[in-house]
């Protein structure tokens, strides 16, 4: 399944700043970067709870927002970009 | 149905400011901020095109990104939220 992720991080302090480059780091290792703080990922439902469990123990609830989106396995139809950052498509096989 | 828009607009300018103040106005109009540049829109087709049509005639296509994604009907289904800022119901009636 397809799981949009989106967050927001305070970063008017240092820590908040470690904080986003920590769910940066976590996202990019599980997804595809679509924009600066929106992350596509397929992902097994196991997968997802791991990268949910890894996410919510990095951010202050109290001051950051985490969202998830559940596009499902019909995903492509659900998707329309325009602008910078050309689409792509996260099951196309990476050729070398 | 429900329409979520993210957006990256590049601030390095200031046209790019402006222009980032002028989509978030745009969406502002027509939906819920649940993030800083993550909006939730209850939208039917035509508002949609409507909406679309201004926000990329605002947007700079070599430097910014729009992302439309489609939750349909059943999309309270396909939403979680975790920490700061609580979720809302923007089909639920406002009472004043």
């Amino acid at each position: 399944m397809l799981v949009l992720i989106t967050y927001d991080v305070n970063v008017t302090t240092e820590s908040g700043k470690s904080r986003l480059r920590k769910v940066a780091k976590q996202c990019v290792n599980c997804g595809q970067r679509v924009q600066n703080s929106v992350f596509e990922c397929l992902l097994d439902p196991t997968q997802f709870a791991q990268l949910k469990h890894r996410l919510e123990g990095i951010v202050d609830p109290k001051t950051d927002s985490l969202r998830y989106y559940f596009l499902g396995s019909n995903w492509k139809k659900r998707i329309e970009h325009f602008g910078a950052k050309s689409t792509y498509d996260p099951e196309d096989v990476l050729m070398i």
